[in-house]
């Protein structure tokens, strides 16, 4: 049997889009002489549709969607993943389910049985897990279907009590399918791989596994579709970040050699290589999906809005990217020059706006109230804020979606100033650590330097009062940054911390500026995630919590 | 058998503070000859405790907290809820659980089967479903101890397919004792007493039930613990909206004589009442939880922030909330004069600020950029995002939280501008649609007039161009909330809205508004919820969605 793997990037909603797309690779496929064309998790629909699935209206698009797309099943079949109803009283209303399309019609529905409810997933906010098992039979060949989750009941910490494939295996299927909507993460490669592995080393039998690609908001889906033989062995795996459609024959599973997708990063640097593809994409996507070409950031002359730039150039083109320099009185020399080189470099386009006037125009309005207060906290947001008012005003005239360029270790202990700093459409490095920063750009100058050596090695400083830097109110980045990795990404408390032998005094203070800071985050634009724990939807704290607070 | 309820305003994370309530209604419970005592679901974390649940370090503390309270049960037992650690290698790792304590330690432990994942609960994400049954006895009575949702499987859509009370009833006990974190909605108050009331019907026997009290940032607890006797009359039901504690002899089921919580509304406008004690106790709260005491606001002679002014002086005491008015040359005249007789009936304090020489700084750096464009959108934006500039001026320099005074009506629309008036701290409105921002408005001055006439009759305006009218960019809001609570709290489509008679080309611009305006709400502060369907956790949407859009 000839099948054929489609890595395609949907759109939520967009059912026309989506449609069009699956009808186009089940044509590729039948016109390559493939017999079974497999489409992703949700495929109909796009992934993750949240509350949307809610409404009738909605569900019954994607049920539309599905009779339409079976009526170009005819000399070929195909997989495709689809929200449907649940017919019994009791229990959620839908199922996540696969639709087995063939002879122009509906041949097969099997239904997901492991809801994922965990960090960024709510999948059982909406669908009733499934309690029957059955292989599916087609032109002779018996095939386990299973959808994304079914298969990663398997690892250390087993968080379901069933597992699909356990139930399946007795009627001797001659092969799995698995179709995912598993977003990325620096880690998900490698976590992805050695899953699927696990289950064909436990079952025996070969693996097709098709994944989603491309960003959803936050959410990044890397591809990596891929075909594992029998014997565990890694068939080919699709590529990351890109679509990609390719057939196998699963009577001669022969490794390809084409290069893997994980081979066009530097073997030392693959982490940073991922996120950079990843925040690339997930901008790209972004501005796509909503419809924009234009994006607008303030570019400070430090390194955050810097590496901003470079990858808002790389996703959206140097044309469609506008810098604004927005010095003030406390802003270095060094700020607006290493800016200019940066742009030079890129050849994007710049505008200067001088903060001062507003800032004493604000000043004057204020001295009625504030009197003869000392310069402070107050005088220093209000230089970020006025700020953000220019880059909106911007953006507001000129249709530009303003960028974020906030890092994670400044969102994680709210070192920036809510309406100033901290606007945007989307964050772009939220889920970046300081350190992570200088490694991006490091990788960005790597061939030759295109972000100013200066910018990568002064000081960081928000330049809001004479000769201040970060590390006056902050541990050092690459102390912060173990901690802040310790507690978010690996939920580590503060015994733990101070075990593993950090300050005391500098764990207790850290984690109390996250636990207070959550007000600030709320407020957040949408990050793009590329950790395994980022800030936004799969983070869910209390705000008004006295928890290590 | 004597049984205290005890209903408690909990501190999410604040095991200090939750563990001497618990104790100090231990013995008052004790000193009135009480058996047993009843505290709420995850009493010692407060509820919601959300990912502070990942933390061993945060499980830990909760474990300690029970087994410190089991030293104070002795001569009388107690029941407590309190997530606990599964011992199981397979499934989630906590159980959401119900200790009975009695002698001096843990007598026995149970554990929530129905765990609600829907709206604004995620328990699925933390818990692992109970799946074994019994009874509780002791002084030889049979106690059938169920955990909130446990009882909530029998309405007209029952979410679950097992029913612990199908389970239970068959061991014969003498009563149902339900311990709960319920929040509130203006619905509420019916649904739960229904609910209860039909599991007394179907089983048979006597039901003591305690919830929570207060509020926790966005999410309300009303309260209205209650005892209903083995016929399904109401025996007794506590205090909406603030702490209680009341005993009761199994033996002595007679109805109370007190007036029941409800009977404090007057019976035409039960709704608004209870919306406004909501809102009133939910600032209150959120104060109180983050430990400041005074708010601010800009006072727009609207009625939104005029209600919302009544509304924090209730909460915070009039001396507590500072008002500020911004005017522009936009502003007309009686919005100033209307907020100084606000602030006069109110005794509060007041501040004015003139935008207009921030809004000429503002005009001046823009110009070489924006040439001789034409006054637009964001010249409108600009003077909405100087007003927050202003006030998050002031919040920061004199420690006051901004109260945001958008409602519901405009955020479902984007009829609201970010960094501008959509700054905040909390919102207090956004849950409550204009048309109810006018009954509350209508309600508070049912009395003697404490919101001036003219600010509930004139026609809604943003004031920001001349003579501009909210009618002018929206439906009038009579038709536009119908359509949107028909969207939001009732999902429904677009066909079922044209079909009860709405027009379709408003049902379709309303509809797109809604959803092309998810990238604001994002950003919004937290919101009061007072609806079943509230902006906010308990309504997830995607921003890049192509939905109706």
């Amino acid at each position: 049997m000839k099948i054929a793997l489609a890595q395609i990037n949907y759109h939520i909603g967009n059912f026309e889009s989506n449609v069009e797309k699956i009808k186009t690779a089940i044509r590729q496929a039948k016109d390559s002489g493939a017999d079974l064309v497999v489409f992703a998790e949700l495929a109909v629909s796009g992934y993750p549709p949240r509350d949307f699935l809610e409404f009738d209206d909605f569900i019954n698009k994607c049920q539309q969607a599905i009779t339409d797309i079976a009526t170009k099943c005819k000399g070929i079949a195909a997989i495709v993943g689809s929200p449907t109803k649940n017919p019994e009283f009791h229990g959620k209303n839908l199922f996540n389910s696969a639709y087995f399309l063939a002879d122009g019609k509906v041949r097969n529905v099997r239904h997901k049985t492991l809801l994922p409810n965990y960090d960024v997933f709510d999948e059982y906010r909406y669908f009733e897990p499934n309690k029957k098992f059955s292989i599916i039979e087609y032109k002779e060949t018996k095939i386990a279907l299973t959808i994304c989750e079914d298969l990663w009941n398997i690892g250390h910490d087993p968080l379901y009590t069933v597992n699909p494939m356990d139930e399946l295996i007795g009627q001797e299927p001659d092969f799995m399918i698995n179709i995912a909507a598993s977003p990325f993460n620096y880690n998900q490669h490698q976590t992805r791989n050695c899953i699927l592995k696990k289950n064909v080393k436990k079952y025996g039998i070969p693996l097709f596994y098709v994944n989603h690609v491309g960003a959803q908001t936050e959410l990044l889906f890397d591809g990596g579709s891929q075909v594992i033989d029998g014997n565990g062995q890694l068939i080919d795996e699709l590529s990351y970040f890109e679509e990609d459609f390719r057939i196998f024959d699963t009577n001669n599973l022969e490794p390809s050699q084409l290069p893997k997708p994980i081979e066009k990063y530097p073997a030392d640097n693959i982490k940073i290589g991922l996120i950079h593809d990843a925040l690339v994409m997930g901008i790209r996507n972004y501005f796509q999906k909503l419809g924009f070409t234009k994006a607008i950031l303030g570019l400070s002359g430090g390194i955050d809005s810097a590496l901003t730039l470079v990858l808002a150039v790389e996703a959206l083109g140097s044309e469609n990217v506008l810098s604004v320099m927005l010095p003030s009185q406390f802003s270095s020399d060094h700020s607006v020059n290493d800016s200019k080189t940066l742009i030079e470099n890129l050849g994007s386009p710049a505008e200067i706006i001088i903060i001062e006037e507003a800032y004493q125009a604000f000043e004057h309005s204020l001295k009625p109230i504030f009197k003869n207060l000392p310069f402070g906290l107050a005088e220093e947001n209000l230089q970020a804020r006025i700020r953000g008012v220019l880059l909106m005003a911007l953006s507001n005239k000129f249709g530009y979606i303003l960028l974020n360029t906030s890092n994670k270790s400044e969102a994680a202990v709210g070192y920036g100033t809510l309406y100033g700093d901290m606007c945007g459409g989307l964050s772009v490095l939220g889920d970046v650590y300081k350190t992570e920063v200088f490694g991006l750009a490091r990788y960005i100058n790597s061939e030759k330097e295109i972000i100013p050596e200066n910018i990568i090695t002064k000081p960081p400083s928000a330049e809001l009062r004479p000769d201040q830097k970060d590390s006056d109110s902050l541990p050092e980045y690459d102390i912060l940054d173990k901690i802040l990795f310790q507690y978010i990404e690996q939920r580590q408390g503060p015994k733990e911390l101070i075990e593993m032998g950090f300050d005391e005094a500098v764990v207790k203070k850290t984690l109390k500026l996250v636990n207070t800071n959550e007000y600030k985050r709320h407020q957040t634009p949408p990050i793009l995630r590329v950790s395994p724990k980022a800030f936004g939807m799969g983070r869910r704290m209390p705000i008004v919590g006295k928890y290590l607070a």
